[in-house]
């Protein structure tokens, strides 16, 4: 039984599973900011978009100000992973925790700050924040969910009950792995090209017909990642070519993250997204020379607005 | 017996080169706006930095405008090529012209446009444009040039000899191709990283003493380069990686112009660069897959600014 949930981390798909949750459940949130953690105690949360309500949550910038929770979503974005996981240190014992970050490796970097019952998840969910106390529901697509370690599949279920319970899409799988990685191969090519080349994800990335077209540069981003994946043992669980061209088919461009985050001149999550990607194929012993080359330019784009 | 010289685009590098023939020959410049040549005319056009005098040139917006020249240098960069090649066809049919854009295949395009006597060249120095009548000239390093085509290597010779009258360094060569190649090595490895990363041509672009260092992606591009180069059978003049360090070693990082013209978002020279060196792989069966990997990005880039 799920009483009490924590979502850490309040952005676009923190607040939309805090917001939706507290439908169904006692609903905290952990948030960095006082004054964000003040403004949702003292008002509503409110969602537009694809939903449409307003909610209240209880948020706390520390651990200590709220009770333990059954079940915790870490929603901070990759860049924000380990510092939450210190924060959570030593907290919470008998929560279980959820990781929806891009790419791959944030339950280890949870493993490395406590026990806790781990869930992995993936989302494909998207928002945009509009203010601390109100986030617009953009693409209410699934969260995907599945067991880390000897987590039991019968919790994994529970959590996804939960979320579709409170309105939102989720699918409990028995091994996330395929569709974490199909994912994965996914950003790991749409979102370094869209941050490198300032195109939101448009229809250039699956224009293939001349040799100009970038479709082809996205191509070969994907079949790279195919050839890790399955190296890696790996069946990936959709083709992230597929998943690129019904993306760019939707009406308006979606801007990934990644190119939201190198022109607000932010840290990228290209560590455990393309980064990752190259580590596994490094392990596998396979060639990965395109996202090799993507990942030095990103973070070399990270260089040039540091310096 | 070199009169005349006329210069077609007076940018920094034309206004260096027309500057400075001005001394030993009657200069003229062929620019594309009616203001910079009324500027050229009624006042003064000065030098500064490496050297420092003034001198007087006569420009015109038209051939008809400016006598016949014995000799044109065309110091457009390689997206005003074309127009610049328009605009002389059919004038001054006994005047050698000399190409110094960037990349490869400047002749082909003046050649489809006139029967003139052509001369292959690259130059290597640098300079500032502070306004129309008044550039600064960076760095003084040389203008390699070499017959195309059946022109005599003597009237290189001269030429050669002319702009080191002038003041300028110029090497004449009985084959330009492996210098050529050197620099579009270096400029397809070196040019296109920096404009999308945002760097200048720093000590980044040398590093490679760990896996992220961004050293390692050119080494990667300048050996792909010179694969590629092996299998045109062009022996190069210079290493392009030596190139590449040497140049990250001087005192203040240069900011290619590619990284100019994407701040600017204008378009860039990427076609006679990269492309060219990536359609020269095509010819010659050889893979490249990280220059096309640039090459897309660059494109797609001025498809982002054009958009």
């Amino acid at each position: 039984m799920i009483r009490t949930t924590c979502v850490v981390g309040a952005g676009a798909i923190g607040s939309l599973y805090a917001a939706h949750l507290a439908r169904v459940a006692e609903s905290h949130v952990l948030t960095r900011r006082a004054d964000h953690a003040e403004a949702l105690n003292s008002q509503s949360l409110r969602v537009s978009g694809r939903a449409d309500f307003t909610t209240h949550v209880s948020a706390a910038v520390a651990p200590d100000a709220l009770s333990e929770p059954d079940v915790v979503i870490v929603a901070t974005k990759a860049t924000g992973l380990e510092p939450a996981a210190r924060t959570l240190s030593g907290h919470w014992p008998a929560a279980t925790i959820m990781t929806v970050q891009n790419g791959l490796g944030a339950e280890e970097i949870m493993r490395r700050h406590g026990d806790w019952q781990l869930v992995s998840g993936v989302t494909f969910m998207s928002g945009t924040k509009h203010s601390d106390t109100h986030v617009e529901y953009i693409l209410d697509t699934a969260t995907w969910l599945g067991p880390w370690e000897q987590t039991p599949y019968e919790r994994v279920a529970e959590i996804a009950d939960l979320l579709v319970a409170s309105g939102l899409k989720a699918e409990a799988l028995p091994d996330l792995r395929p569709a974490q990685w199909s994912k994965l191969i996914f950003n790991a090519s749409v979102n370094t090209v869209a941050a490198l080349t300032g195109l939101p994800h448009d229809h250039h990335f699956a224009a293939e017909g001349n040799d100009a077209d970038l479709g082809r540069l996205l191509r070969g981003l994907v079949d790279e990642g195919k050839r890790i994946a399955a190296a890696a043992g790996v069946e990936l669980h959709d083709d992230p070519w597929e998943m690129n061209v019904l993306a760019t088919k939707r009406g308006s461009a979606h801007f990934p993250s990644m190119l939201e985050d190198v022109q607000a001149r932010r840290p990228t999550e290209i560590d455990l997204i393309t980064g990752a990607l190259v580590r596994e194929a490094g392990r596998c012993g396979v060639d990965a020379p395109l996202h090799t080359a993507l990942f030095h330019l990103v973070k070399a784009r990270e260089e040039a607005y540091a310096a």
